[in-house]
């Protein structure tokens, strides 16, 4: 850790922060520069926090040097951890693709939806039976009646079932129905549910917030693993910027970022990304050339009749079309598809 | 509501479209343009979104004439609300000062905070037993202790109490404790809570999140008041932009906006806002002149061993000033501090 | 045009505005509706403009059917358009790579890092006479004599030469010595420069700026086209988020969204997309997955050594490396590369 | 300059730059932590700039202490700068109001409107006569025609003239008619023009991009006083974020933090701050109460018919009311206005 004193503080003051620094069994370091005093901190730089030091008044800025996240970081764990969904491999040469439509409507149109991706190759079946929605007069999810249809849809075509949870009180019943959790944009920094995620060892796809940086959405995930649970996919789903011409930025940096600082899978949700059935085939091509080890993709039996996000969800045969489109890239960057 | 149809799409396709607007009630409209065909829908436009007109393949965009939001907007409420936390008033011509620390450290904290903001003037104490925070190695808050600790120091004192809530199975505990709810930003679209404090009758202070826009927390407050609450206060604390100087963007447009656009109260925090104690006052003041009702502010009785937010927390001696600041301005804009 | 009236705007208020539209030979239209009058305005709207409405007090908002945009515009124009740089082609079924480094630092400099992108496969040489720096001690360029560098070096390998022009002024000598101009994203809004461009007929690779929307990309592409000049190449080369992990937010959304609305070719800049050297590769795969016609990428012979954005110059072996992994994406795809 | 090695950095590698450092003439510093090795140079680290350590491939990252820039910076000129606009004093305990058009548009335009801002208080008069426009079929101004027309009525109303350079090549010409120079926030990083700007004695109000952090800023100001030209005006006009009710986030917090690393005055825009005139008065007094030294304001004798940016420009009846409300605010603060 870095600390840069105010310009006019003193030798006494440094000498004090250091016998702090110092006592917490880390080694304290001088370093007068011509117009800032600099003082470093070498050891455990986690421990170092608990001072505080940013709160001090003659202290302008601190600059720590290692990434605040522990369990999700590559420098520990240096190999890809890959992560299984009801013995879907998600990670380690695979590009897994987990298609659905955004919300269960009903039976009917989760068989209908589930059979034509499953017919065109998708892995597993998503669906949201809870829908946290902008406006209290959209519709907000069927609940239990929606897990019970994915349950019996998965059951039908074979598919594990990814489902999101939108609170703690839910996890217990979601766990009953799903093969593994969705946690959403809107929940990445709703730490309570992450640390139930975090007792549950079903798998938990976490997506990025909207205003979260990278480093942010691996702190979220570190919630997740220091109560025990390994099994994380990280989820890039756009970021909020000053375009208006999509719904979101969908950030395909973070994809290699991610890859150099943790082990952890992650997909790319192309959907929410760009808000733009157009652009959803062309993106997912992206993020598979450029390392994604899978997509979430929104995909309706009957978009202009969906209930929510039909803007963006596929048509089922543009869904094939882009399994088929997917292939030859898959082939090009050496991915199971 | 305005439909733009595609440049491809057909006197038909046009024909089907209005069909199905005439057939919710409403009156459709053809305009044939030079380049594009544009439908108009009168009538209660809310209704015509359940058409998900946007979702059509041969449809370009959809422009919706309507705010989305009902009960929180101005137009059929034009007056200000006022709303009271345990008889302090918010709205209608007052300054009022909310002040406390980051988080509930210990009774002696909390009680030499809360002393001190009192003699200066503030008129409610703040304070969080749950903390969210990036990181699950920071401190997160002493739950029901420091809801006891809340409550004793604001009888000593006789300050009103307002303190965060995190997650609908605290919701009853912290209604036991508290005089009035925040929700948090991080919080602002965890909307399950939102309905749970919309059952409430306590005032909410409701943050802006780091990436909602004016339209999406005036959404936000809609969840609570649809539930029945119409104790709403709006808080912006600073929104998520490319600047790193500070710790968010204080967006004190946000300000007259919304007194446009709504009945509610709306206060400023200019403690997140910044992220800078130094920059806390100079913040305020323009809250205040430029309409706010009251602000959100952090102060501890001893910054730099604070267990959360040291760097934007204000001296006790640093308040006091603060107010003694304020005051000449208040009475300049015609409020009372 | 959709003109939405104020809440309290009377109807004389509104035939006076129908009145000013009918007098520019529009077709104006009354939509009176629950809550707001909304007018319509049919035929050419960019006349309207002439109008100012948004001004009125009375007018709340204005909401344009059609894009801003004409030449630059795929609704007139409907096939792709094909650029030629001095023989090569970009657009069409080819991607085409621009590589070479940020900066002309000498003879030798270039030469080796020419010959290297040479024969790895580059089709064209960039680098940098003029250089826009955030700081003014930052090296600024060799001006005319980097120029001449690049002629020789061009004319020695038979590569053309890409480089970016900063002033009106120098326009006239840059087109002496190159094969197509570049205009820099801090220069995409230098609209005196765009104009003179136009008077050109040499190509100009169009840089997105940092906080331009792809609507204002297109806007200032058609400053260019509307002087006379239709060879525009369109670059994305990353946009200004929150994230500051990678130096910019590379928005592969553009592609494909450009593609819908425009004719003209776009390429990508992985180099400053991204500021790291790690993340060029995997975002250069992206690029040619998701439809881009090109890339321009920085390479240095001897990147730690080079006098500006060395650390996001690839050394010559990686460029190699890349090209390598570009080629089976290339073929699946089904573009020359 | 502290300089973080990657994990697997030798001691080697480590001595290797500390030999480029101490090369340098700096003093380098060696600090092994658990992670990661460290290592510090002392001295002038704008010197150790020219040695790119970042583009090092053994370099994870380059961490300065100090500031980029260093005319512009308050650590070597503590006192507060006053900048004179023809005998008008801009900073030093002033509130000072420059009011007028967007655009220069006919002399009796520019005479009704200096009129009735020389009588409510301005104290300077603004007005573009080169128009730097999103669309090229936008009004672009007068050019010398509108320089002409300011100068009459400058001299007819004894206001001093504002008005803004968008080309080196019309730098000249400008001189002649202004008493001080804008350069607009698409030129910020027009580093050609602020050298220009530089050469001349002339005040520069320069106003931040809309992309720029407030350290981009001060380096833009940093060319021109680097130049030579000490009369430099910082101006804060919005930057853009996701917010789309608003054209502009006017960013307050740059004022306080500017007088923090500045010795610069700064002047605020609520015109293109925020877009909508209702929010200008509002913002107008939040900047005076912040901290800022006066502001920027459009007025237009008749905004319904103005030719550009009628939508933000006062009426002159509220641009005088905004005077009275501005007064005890500025009393309140201890301006004079």
């Amino acid at each position: 850790m870095i600390i840069v004193l105010k310009p006019h503080a003193t030798k006494e003051h440094a000498d004090e922060l250091m016998q702090r620094i110092a006592a917490l069994g880390l080694r304290p370091l001088y370093m007068p520069g011509q117009e800032r005093v600099v003082l470093g901190a070498l050891g455990d730089e986690r421990a170092i926090e608990s001072l505080h030091l940013d709160s001090d008044p003659m202290v302008e800025s601190v600059k720590p040097i290692l990434a605040p996240y522990k369990l999700v970081g590559r420098d520990m764990h240096p190999h890809d951890t890959i992560v299984e969904i009801a013995g879907i491999q998600v990670g380690g040469g695979r590009f897994t693709v987990v298609a659905g439509p955004c919300a269960v409507e009903s039976a009917d149109q989760m068989r209908s939806t589930a059979r034509s991706v499953k017919a065109a190759g998708a892995h597993a079946l998503r669906g949201g039976a809870y829908k946290p929605r902008t406006s209290p007069y959209s519709f907000q999810g069927l609940g239990a009646e929606g897990l019970e249809i994915l349950r019996t849809i998965g059951q039908e075509t074979g598919l594990p079932i990814v489902t999101e949870v939108v609170d703690v009180g839910d996890v217990e019943l979601v766990d009953r129905y799903a093969d593994a959790f969705q946690a959403g944009a809107r929940n990445m920094q709703n730490y309570r549910l992450l640390q139930e995620l975090g007792r549950s060892r079903k798998p938990v796809i976490l997506k990025r917030g909207m205003a979260a940086k990278v480093d942010d959405l691996l702190l979220a995930a570190e919630y997740i693993l220091a109560e025990g649970n390994p099994n994380v996919i990280l989820c890039e789903r756009g970021i909020t910027t000053f375009e208006t011409a999509t719904r979101n930025t969908l950030d395909l940096n973070a994809i290699p970022l991610i890859k150099q600082r943790s082990h952890l899978p992650v997909m790319v949700d192309p959907s929410h990304g760009t808000g733009l059935r157009e652009l959803v085939t062309p993106m997912a091509k992206a993020a598979l050339a450029c390392g994604a080890d899978g997509i979430l993709v929104e995909v309706h039996c009957d978009p202009p009749n969906a209930l929510s996000d039909g803007r963006q969800s596929l048509f089922p045969e543009q869904f094939e079309a882009m399994m088929r489109e997917l292939k030859p890239i898959a082939m090009a960057v050496g991915k199971a598809l």
